[in-house]
């Protein structure tokens, strides 16, 4: 099969082995799969990644010094099954998964592989527990939506909110473009949105922010205390990058809350005494659980979250390097939809 | 009066003018006053504490270029009353107070102030409002316990622990030997306080912890995992040097919360990675609430809390220089008494 591949610290189009679905797995045709933002941290710093998973003991099948098939953020369709399956689900379902496969060796991160591709290819194999299946009336590029918007649900619900607190989402890149439905679901009021980007504040607009500003011009910290009136103000960082942590520190009033839900792969440099005299709490938030997922599919399905505008591009297989050079600039592309089928560049 | 004065970054001796008590205000015989650790800290990074105070826009009446009679763990002894004071309690009552005065320009932190002394004097002014009585039956050296034992008393109730949870102290100097009888009145078991200092463990253990290591000979989070079993342990960093909160990030298991309550004043490094796919909690803590440090004296007073052992050392006002550099040695003093009214050197 056709898949992009990352190899060394590029990506290249290449014709791989195909896939074949083990015990409990099932084989699928990748219908739609988004280009996520840790792909990109990974393609520069996947070495770094897979050392600080190795530092930390974390069991993991990635290895950017092979060839990794990613991609994580999908909607497939099923082809065939693979033994000892039980098959409610039918061939030609639409469904969606957490990107997690079992098999035989452990548990591998689907897009975080060097054992079994993820959704840059044409087709992956899935374990059958983990699939859900995607409603007839939602288009696959909404059903497509449900793992990056799953991360906002599980920041949201990891800030353990209450409804006399008031949010100020960092950064409207893919996370806090999720962050934000996430706060909506639960009826926070005031959603205070911070971004440089014209393109990016408009996309926070959409997904729900009350407010959105941009830091250049006016301080994010200073509208959120007009805006939020007597509230307690959570924060969620969803930059990702060294000295934002620092930045929220010294800026955050007494007391805050703050949700780090950016992924900042590189080391970074706080200032502890800020934190402590501020009395500040860090909730570090990773990924979803299960049930988050499958709530999250849910209020896709019901439009309780419409992700529509979010997706600004399509490519096929060849597109892929093409797409990661475009998402560097936050004007062109928040999210771009790789359609393995399709042929052609970014369009 | 004799008094020990901050002045640049050395500690030296001299007579100054006697405190007046205004509106509101107490005069008062200090009785003994503790060092604190974060005078040992203040007296080389003065600066930093005022910058960082400055850049966060904290009121503030230390200003480390003027003279500052340090000291704010204190018992003493009611000598006049200012203006304005309801008089409640009387001549030669011994008292507690948080190190808080109320004054004409606000508020001021005795012991860090250039305006008001600290307990490193013959005599202060203290806020009458703020005054607990001592019981008759108290020893004085207990009473002036009750400020370092109210930042560990404080340090537990902020990481809201439920009786399933057991914790790991890491660092037993002044602040990890407070959270440990903390953690005792809130029934957590296991315990398990790590330090290199043999000195310094005999102490945790005396203060209540179950386990006491050296994690030159054993790794803390490994013996945490074996005694606590299924329990999910709360990490307390009780040592405040840059890199501790690293370690902790690293070492800890996945899903851990951790108080940071020993105060790092230096820029510190982390790689925020660690934390995020941990999804741990970072709860800064400082200081404590006026019911907290209340509810303190009161279990120093019913022996809940004992803290005898905790006093390795009495100086007078001239002894407090030397005494500030044997508190840079962690097995020869835990921590020492000034007694401004007594004669000659430490002993």
């Amino acid at each position: 099969m056709r898949a992009a591949v990352m190899r060394g610290k590029h990506l290249e189009t290449d014709t791989l082995a195909e896939p074949e679905p083990g015990d409990g797995q099932v084989l699928v045709k990748t219908l739609a799969c988004r280009i996520c933002g840790s792909d990109l941290h990974a393609l520069q710093h996947g070495d770094r990644m897979a050392a600080a998973a190795k530092e930390m003991g974390a069991p993991s099948t990635f290895d950017p010094e092979g060839d990794v098939v990613m991609g994580h953020e999908f909607c497939a369709e099923i082809l065939d099954f693979g033994p000892n399956t039980l098959r409610t689900l039918k061939v030609g379902d639409r469904v969606c998964s957490m990107p997690v496969l079992f098999h035989p060796g452990g548990i591998a991160g689907i897009g975080y592989s060097n054992l079994f591709p993820g959704g840059y290819g044409e087709r992956m194999v899935l374990s059958e527990p983990m699939l859900l299946r995607v409603s007839d009336d939602l288009p696959t590029e909404a059903a497509a939506l449900t793992e990056p918007m799953a991360v906002g649900i599980h920041a949201v619900a990891k800030a353990k909110l209450e409804k006399n607190e008031a949010a100020l989402v960092v950064g409207c890149g893919p996370v806090g473009l999720a962050v934000i439905p996430g706060l909506r679901l639960q009826g926070i009021e005031p959603i205070v949105a911070a971004d440089f980007s014209v393109r990016r504040r408009e996309l926070a607009k959409h997904m729900g922010a009350h407010v959105v500003l941009d830091p250049k011009q006016e301080a994010p910290f200073e509208r959120l205390a007009k805006d939020a009136g007597a509230k307690q103000p959570v924060i969620f960082e969803c930059v990702g990058v060294p000295g934002l942590i620092q930045q929220i520190l010294r800026d955050a009033p007494h007391g805050s809350r703050v949700v780090v839900a950016g992924v900042c792969m590189e080391e970074d440099r706080i200032q502890p005494f800020m934190g402590i005299s501020k009395e500040i709490q860090l909730q570090f938030v990773l990924g979803y659980t299960p049930e988050e997922f499958t709530h999250t599919l849910e209020a896709i399905t019901d439009g309780r979250i419409d992700g529509s505008p979010l997706i600004t591009g399509k490519v096929g297989v060849d597109g892929v390097p093409e797409a990661f050079e475009a998402l560097g600039q936050p004007e062109a592309h928040a999210k771009v939809l790789v359609e393995p089928w399709r042929e052609g560049g970014l369009e």
